[in-house]
């Protein structure tokens, strides 16, 4: 059996460095550490820094005379400030590209935009990212929604960093018609767009497909999205140990990819996990 | 036999405009009149203009001692400098929605993106707006042109006001991924967007359709391809001396529409001559 492994997946730049900037800060704390909701949508990460002294805050007491780490999806500005305020101090562990993001939203709010944001309105990034855009936004997370926006002088556009970038482009074209000027802020991160492409490369060549990744991950589930687009049986797993050998029975050629999320140990273990599956498979 | 009229068709605001300021000038000024290039695409009208005096500039002779007329395409600010120094006075017919894209060009310059004018380089209009863009600009005509260019930090694009929206789209949706920054002016004018929707409306519900204006001019000749498009037998004309009664045997359902530099007597002409022929049909 032959295994193609996307070599880019695991940890992006962002989550990379806000696991850093955490675990230095467990190290070198001698109070409580405390995260704003899990620091990355990977539960055993997670479970791994509970034991490291990292907690997920769940009230205010939780951030009394605690060390507050902000995660990669950033927070509002009021939050920052808010949380500021109620802890001891506070560590910004905000992906530099949706603080970018951040930034554009703040000027577009500046120059008399009407603000569009494509993305979950519901993803903590969203949540965010709304905190700095003013009274004049709309969020869609869908083409066809952009069918029912009216027309606006001045339209200002910031990106999900996660988003497809398909589905943005179908969504610019639509906007073009809607508006005298429209400002495009391509806001995608260069990790998701290579990662998209290169999934759905993969996922074109094997018959089946392993994306590696937190349920609760969005792009991870973009990643399964883009892997049934090109019409491969795909499987989300977090742990080597979901893997059900049946599945494996007629495959000749497997393909692993990973959310932005996933450690790479996660990703060795199921390589190996496929591995033995295949010399095994060699033996009989 | 039906004949439907795009009522909307004929003379643009623009035209309207240049044509009364042509006019006007011709009737008071003492001395000679000559506009730079002719003053619309539309031979029959240059022919009526030559009988009120208002001829074409041929050479730098032709403009000393003369009101020199800017026609609705407008010139590069260089150009427009020399015809003042050149000239005894200049009228500025341009239409306010090219001087409009003039201010963007400007603007994209002065804010250092790379200006993307979408359009054909060889027509009047993209030659003086070229006059206000800067070193940093691209002309593209078509959609495929876009997938060879490179990546640019801060893209800006202007469209040539008589441009499909529809190729626009399909640009503008290859631009997102190849910029940080993308801003788009929508310098179509209304006039022609409505034109193309009304003539693609009316070409669907024809056997064939007549185009009126001069086979020079560019919106006339992109009618025709909108017509086509909609897979309508459709025929350029300038005049209604060139309606083929042969043509129209089997119709039942004729349509009309006319480029914006076509005078509203032209349109009225063609209406009488199909009607004549309608009528014809019926008494035999």
């Amino acid at each position: 059996m032959e295994i193609i492994v996307d070599e880019g997946a695991g940890f992006c730049f962002g989550v990379e460095r806000a696991m850093k900037m955490t675990e230095e800060v467990a190290r070198s704390s001698q109070g409580r550490v405390v995260t704003i909701g899990p620091l990355i949508h990977n539960p055993q990460v997670i479970e791994e820094l509970k034991k490291e002294g990292v907690e997920v805050a769940s009230t205010d007491a939780d951030l009394r005379d605690a060390v507050v780490i902000i995660r990669t999806h950033g927070v509002a500005p009021e939050v920052e400030q808010q949380l500021r305020q109620k802890s001891r101090s506070l560590v910004d562990a905000t992906c530099p590209y949706v603080k970018k993001s951040h930034q554009y939203a703040e000027l577009l709010h500046k120059e008399d935009y009407h603000t569009l944001i494509v993305g979950d309105r519901n993803h903590p990034e969203i949540k965010g990212l709304l905190g700095c855009a003013g009274e004049r936004v709309t969020v869609i997370n869908d083409p066809d929604e952009a069918d029912a926006l009216p027309h606006f002088p001045k339209l200002g556009v910031i990106i999900q960093t996660t988003y497809p970038i398909e589905k943005v482009q179908r969504i610019i074209a639509k906007l073009v018609g809607r508006t005298t000027e429209l400002r495009v802020y391509n806001t995608i991160c260069d990790y998701t767009s290579d990662r998209q492409t290169t999934t759905a490369s993969i996922a074109r060549r094997v018959q089946l497909m392993y994306v590696i990744g937190g349920r609760n991950s969005a792009n991870t589930n973009k990643l399964v999205d883009t892997c049934r687009q090109e019409g491969v049986e795909t499987r989300l797993i977090e742990v080597a140990g979901e893997i059900d050998e049946r599945d494996l029975e007629d495959v000749e050629r497997v393909g692993i990819t990973a959310g932005a999320s996933t450690p790479e140990i996660r990703i060795a273990e199921v390589l190996e996990r496929l591995e033995q599956i295949s010399a095994a498979r060699v033996t009989h």
